[in-house]
């Protein structure tokens, strides 16, 4: 479902960018264009490089900061041209495209690009499940924000053919198994982040941190469960097991009867 | 063989695009533009374009005609928006790039791009051994030249980057991409048991479980963490963390200064 999918561009400078990337996805059958602060909107440029896509302009949804963007998204995938420190699960844009179309069947999906000179910050990229990462020239990497939106929506496209014409034969195997037949929804990008809040409460109370360097434990952290990607019930046993430490810090025993973070049969 | 393919632009008007072009191609790893009769040619705006990709401007080949650009090329493509009325052969973009990839072994092969306005005549399309035409959206397939270059360009590389590494070993096609480069070694089996094992004893002494049901919490954790393939550092982040909750409910505080659980630097 083309529909389910939407190419963020967070922070752009140029206007003309914003044009193209709309043009790019309209070419690959893509149409909801969301906005993280953009420098220039809307702009005379812009609609010069959209050509025949001025409508994607025309309704591209204009947001302040990134977790606006996201927060209904079932996957957030960031794209990213270096390696981090701390290394994301990385998919090829082929990859990429599969994995977005299959889950694009049952989940809001947001692909998400970064600043034309920075790309995306380490924060924002750690806000995704997953990244993808265009295997460019070793020796000049750097693609317009435009041509790699066009690549990665190309990819997305080359997918959904595969899918359409398989579904007359055997459509189970080009779905990833991982992601077929799940027995419950996955949790939105708003509901991880606040079971990361959590967390991260609970360990502070628990003073699991090393004062002097917290940081790399909760960045490890996140991106263990941001790569599971929870479905609302593991998120809800989650949530549960850390208000229940919280509970037994202050001294509260709960009654056996009904535990307060069982899930309900 | 990078060296032995050529992109060929014909009459190109804008010459943005063609600057454009030259970044488009050495991101992907090409280095060889012609360029047949160009309207603008050189001009600031193609080196405002280009960005870092001034040298495939620079090195550029200017001819006359289609028949000087291609003339010593052992395979010619030519890139195609609609369906002739005498059929050629045509190839999708991935399949393009294989055939380019395999060929450049031995010969010169030459990408072809028409005009901005109207592509390639039918009779410079007939100069070509073969056409690719990317199946974008019949509603709106228009894409900007420098943005198909990019694409058939990366196509190419994957096909490059896959001969590469079908050479390398036969190994790698089984290893997800997603999980090479990782920072830290995958946790053994036996380890992520051992895990499995101190949770469940840790929500024991949470009383977290629900008594008349306690399979189903374990079952969820299990296929959440396992699905997640910890490595070694998260872990033993995790085993930490339960060590932790562990003593606190023991009543015993932890030294600030040197935590059970941190990882170290």
């Amino acid at each position: 479902m083309y529909d389910n999918i939407r190419v963020v561009m967070v922070n752009t400078t140029h206007p003309g960018n914003i044009g193209s990337a709309a043009r790019a996805m309209k070419t690959m059958g893509l149409g909801r264009l969301y906005l993280v602060d953009p420098k220039t909107f809307p702009s005379e440029e812009a609609v010069w490089l959209a050509s025949g896509a001025v409508d994607v302009l025309e309704n591209a949804t204009v947001v302040k900061t990134l977790k606006e963007a996201v927060s209904d998204c079932g996957l957030v995938v960031g794209t990213s041209a270096r390696l981090r420190r701390i290394p994301w699960p990385v998919f090829e844009p082929r990859r990429c495209g599969e994995v977005v179309t299959a889950e694009s069947q049952r989940n809001e999906v947001a692909i998400v690009f970064g600043r034309e000179a920075m790309g995306l910050s380490n924060e924002e990229l750690q806000m995704c499940n997953f990244h993808v990462n265009i295997p460019g020239n070793p020796e000049y990497e750097v693609l317009n924000v435009a041509a790699a939106i066009q690549l990665i929506c190309y990819e997305v496209r080359m997918a959904h053919l595969e899918l359409e014409r398989a579904g007359e034969t055997s459509q189970e195997n080009t779905i990833p198994i991982e992601w077929i037949r799940w027995d419950e929804p996955i949790a939105s990008h708003d509901e991880v982040e606040k079971f990361h809040d959590h967390l991260t409460e609970v360990l502070l109370e628990l003073e699991f941190f090393d004062p002097d360097n917290p940081k790399q434990v909760l960045t490890r952290l996140k991106r263990l469960f941001n790569r599971s990607r929870m479905d609302k019930t593991e998120l809800n046993i989650m949530r549960g097991v850390l208000s229940r430490i919280q509970a037994m810090l202050r001294g509260e025993r709960p009654s056996p009867k009904k535990p307060k973070g069982g899930i309900p049969e």
